[in-house]
């Protein structure tokens, strides 16, 4: 039964090696990413008078996040960043996709892009892509340097999500700079992406933060500095929910 | 007739080719990024102090302006971003120039600078320089890149005005973030540094605007929303006109 | 007695080349680089919160300043940024040391490291080991750019001291933004993180600037502006003292 289980996992990767990213994985990758620059725009600029002002801002900050894998990772790794630029078939692509999203009437486009049952198949197809991608950057790392682990996660890192710390420069091409929300000190959760649920890992994170990253050390200061009763039954409340429930919210706030 | 004047224009672009641009046509263009660094300094300090109380950060972002085709081209071809510091033949005559124009008594060769015909000489020669760098640019860029000419562009585009971009880096160094004003939301009109006319193309541009990048669509959508008659008389008018009129008063800020 | 002290100087520069900088003077270098992160969070934030709501981004953040030379020399001559990853000697060494910085209980190690004598040996031992990275860094770029002796200063500064240029970047990972204060618009003075003595050059800067960096052109500028004998007392004194004065204060203020 376990085996059984296992060699289907390892048919499916097999498989998924070989599928071809392109058009329909790419293209829910460009639906995503130029939705993400839509609606930010939207929310900073308050109407959706931004694409029809600045097409060309827009265009290129579309185009930033379509690409960031590849970009941020060829600057990781000393590659020219315009090479995403030479294929011609992607560019194109993602720019009829970026059209469409931003200058279809009615905003159809958009609308069945984010209707339910399609979201939740573009952002499957996507996640798909994103495995994918992470293993060509692993691939590609792995090959340039053999034994050093960090930098082979991290190229993963940014090819599968890169988009999350391109962010930054993409709104500031846009002429808008945010430095306070950036992906290093809130990081996502993939799977909120689809259907909202927690990080399975959030437990574990809460008590290896509680453990190993203050939170004791924190509590052997509050045991040994609060010596008066009143303090000591009010202050290590606050103190150590704070801690801790700060840690949550940032989680939640994700 | 017609063959005189093209065999004029091939004689002329050849000459071109073959014209050394050291020492006056670089020359011209030092003159004007080290203006360009000394006005937006005037206008953000409110007096001339910051060349006297930051030396250093003042000829650093001059320098960062003159050399500015080459670092960003470099940053997007993968090259070491020091290449043009190399030529100290350069370096030099841009320094000599930095000097003259922020330290010149009475502010004297700075105002010669921008006396009219003497100015308008400059922009003339820089406007030779910009043809040649340009050229230059999309040369190297073909022999990279043979097919992607989406990246020659970029590259002719950033060896040509690339300091249109460096701006914001420039003004980084001086202490200064202006994210809202970047080039890639408004974009410059090149024949306007000399005597301030319009861009030829902006007829043709706002029709494709209209037409293609949410003017019709937004027609469309303005049809059949609204319904009734008082409400069709007057929103059309407004929305109509802010579409059209932001994207002229844009041209009309540059 | 001359030949003596030179050398002596030799002898000792000799030995410099043949140390190892791994661990001990490496450990200098990370346990001021962890402190400086820590107390400019410990500012901006108004607690040592920072730390433990957010230990990725302080991990990170503590990371690009102790290997900000190699990954701003790697910058500028095109070389992958992310090489210094690749030692995973080195980084676990400053994982450790950012580790018992900022999460010892009692915030004790972080106290030891800045009691007086302690903090003065970690001070004396840094500067050992930035001259050596300033050797590695000029000799590394002189093989480069044989002849590029701005390239090669430029390297050997960013080697010795790009941490301070990099605080920019190490502050936007930790989402604060602080363009007014960067490395270029005041130069700090190295001898006065240990004793706080001032620079040894002020006063031939001071000179340097009053003669040729405006100083001199702008009193030639009063002297011939002020006609009259009331403003002539007054005027000279207030703006010729708020030239050199604003020097002054600038070089004080670091």
């Amino acid at each position: 039964m376990m085996s059984d289980i296992s060699s289907t996992i390892m048919e499916v990767s097999k498989t998924l090696q070989r599928v071809n990213m392109y058009p329909f994985f790419d293209a829910a990758h460009y639906i995503l990413m130029c939705s993400i620059v839509k609606e930010d725009t939207a929310q900073s600029a308050g109407t959706s008078a931004f694409s029809r002002r600045h097409p060309f801002a827009c265009w290129l900050a579309s185009m930033l996040m379509c690409f960031s894998g590849s970009i941020l990772g060829n600057l990781l790794i000393g590659e020219p960043l315009v090479t995403p630029f030479k294929h011609h078939r992607d560019i194109l692509l993602a720019t009829a996709i970026w059209y469409v999203i931003n200058y279809f009437p009615f905003d159809l486009a958009y609308k069945v892009a984010k209707f339910a049952p399609v979201h939740l198949v573009v952002c499957i197809v996507k996640e798909v892509h994103r495995t994918r991608k992470i293993y060509d950057g692993v691939g590609v790392a792995y090959k340039l340097y053999p034994n050093a682990y960090l930098i082979v996660i991290a190229i993963g890192v940014f090819k599968g999500s890169g988009y999350l710390e391109m962010r930054l420069f993409e709104r500031l091409i846009r002429g808008i700079w945010i430095p306070a929300s950036n992906e290093f000190l809130q990081p996502s959760l993939l799977s909120s992406m689809i259907i909202g649920i927690h990080d399975p890992f959030l437990p574990f994170e809460n008590i290896f933060c509680s453990l190993f990253l203050g939170g004791l050390a924190d509590a052997l200061k509050r045991a040994t500095t609060s010596g008066k009763p009143i303090q000591a039954s009010a202050a290590p409340n606050n103190n150590g929910s704070s801690s801790t429930a700060g840690k949550t919210k940032e989680k939640k706030n994700e």
